[in-house]
């Protein structure tokens, strides 16, 4: 038997016919085209998902189940989306949808839910019964496996690691709390920070490099020894590094991994952030850290993800 | 079959004979006279168990298995206290020692744990898969149940809420980290500012009542209507509703519950409290915040968890 997995973005919807070990067999794809209704989406999800299944030269009598993640909260439990910021999707019945055309068990799930699924089963947390997964993009998602399974809190909708505070009185949050760890520790903080910054070397090497400041300039303009970018890093990591050390304080994972465009800075970023968790670990005389590594799956562990999630 | 449970205190040993249903059905003890050799105090703590089982009218055959809750930082795995202030214990192989008087299962915990565990059998979050424990003494302790069952991250040793920053770069806690929950949610804190406050009206109040300032004082001078105190209250009730709003944003328990000393202040902390999670849960708008109630079981809860670990 295989697992389909259903990868639905913004732009792209990107399907794939899944192995029971994880591996990718066939895949599918089309433009999401955002701004049809809904059912429109979905009716070609599901030729998408007939597609890759012919593909991978089979029949829908061979597929187990299908899983879809979404950029959005879902309730795991009803299969409703409740909010789907980049598709205008408020309350859409995907599951009821879905069904509509494909007679399979059909499963949503957040897309960092999914992804931190999929490195627990083919990635970089493989082998490891607890792992948290942060994607560090334009927010701060996560997905945390317990006992080899997604952790889902109350109504199947838990485990939101960018709204924890990490500063009381802090910055204001897209979620309209104040100091949550995703306005520190995002792609989107970064890009803040240096649009904030009046140090004439950084403005400078913004204005050089187009004008229009990104998370990897950061990464860059450090590279090129430039200070008020390593002031700005040092205190990203520090801030990344006290919401890790918070979860892991709280829930002791056996593994840290990092997802997102930011998660590839490599050492200039992990070498910092490992220095820094004795500082914001509860214990690590004793009991230490988790080792903290990027995610290895990358785009695929969407698709992964929303396969496993049948599994 | 029952279960005992002992409650390893900083002063007093209770030992409890308990049923399946987490009802004590007798009790035994006696000081612990923490300065002992530990071998000492497992000895006494072994007889202990004895006594408690042969006033049941029952007999070591009778009992399933025994449990220990202790103050501090225990290995649930292995069964060695790493640390426990109050006895001056370190790496104390406690299982391996009482194995030698007691020929049961034996599991050790931290009485938080234990005391999370108890409510969730037969106290104030009885029914509930999920549930959180926070206790407000000298620290923040807590416990978390999932499923039914204690959360144990890696090791056996995970959940310390107490040190979780709420506050990059805050106040100094014991434990060497900066701005942890319990530095600011503690009965500790409370007794800080009380002891800081330069507030004539206070400082005349806490003289009046013997000079030396508890968190009881708080809410005594908070009733009589002294403005510096509510002002603490405001700042104290904040801090709990970040750090639980931290931990519901995480976990999304379906209930949370509140142990320690603070914890029986009654409407004068559930009222304000309650009211300001709307600002420090993440989705509190679609998924709302889990009943914040106090716990039932008060002292019971340490023999009842302890006994029921083993259930």
């Amino acid at each position: 038997m295989v697992y389909v997995g259903v990868d639905l973005g913004g732009t792209n919807i990107a399907v794939g016919v899944v192995s029971e070990a994880g591996s990718i067999l066939s895949e599918a794809g089309a433009k999401t085209l955002a701004d049809r209704p809904y059912q429109a989406i979905v009716r070609d999800m599901a030729e998408l998902v007939r597609r890759a299944v012919a593909k991978a030269r089979l029949t829908m009598d061979d597929v187990r189940s299908v899983g879809v993640g979404i950029p959005g909260v879902a309730f795991a439990d009803t299969g409703v989306v409740y909010n789907c910021t980049n598709l205008g999707w408020i309350n859409v019945p995907l599951r009821a949808e879905l069904k509509k055309y494909i007679d399979k068990p059909i499963f949503i799930d957040n897309d960092a839910n999914a992804a931190a699924l999929a490195e627990s089963v083919a990635g970089a947390s493989a082998g490891c019964k607890s792992s948290i997964l942060l994607t560090l993009g334009t927010g701060v998602g996560g997905g945390f496996i317990y006992n080899g399974h997604l952790y889902r809190g109350g109504n199947g909708c838990g485990f939101e690691p960018g709204h924890m505070t990490i500063r009381m009185d802090g910055v204001p949050c897209t979620c309209g709390k104040k100091g949550c760890f995703e306005s520190y520790a995002s792609a989107s903080a970064i890009i803040r920070e240096l649009s904030n910054s009046e140090a004439p070397s950084l403005k400078a090497f913004i204005a050089e490099n187009g004008g229009k400041p990104t998370a990897r300039m950061l990464f860059d303009a450090v590279r090129q020894g430039n200070t008020a970018a390593q002031d700005i890093l040092d205190n990203y990591v520090k801030a990344l590094a006290v919401g890790i050390g918070s979860l892991v304080t709280i829930l002791r994972p056996q593994i840290v991994l990092l997802g997102g465009g930011v998660s590839a800075a490599g050492d200039l970023l992990y070498r910092p952030l490992r220095a820094m968790m004795k500082d914001t670990v509860f214990g690590y005389d004793v009991i230490g850290c988790p080792e903290i590594v990027p995610a290895t799956l990358g785009n695929d562990a969407g698709i992964i993800g929303a396969a496993m999630l049948g599994k």
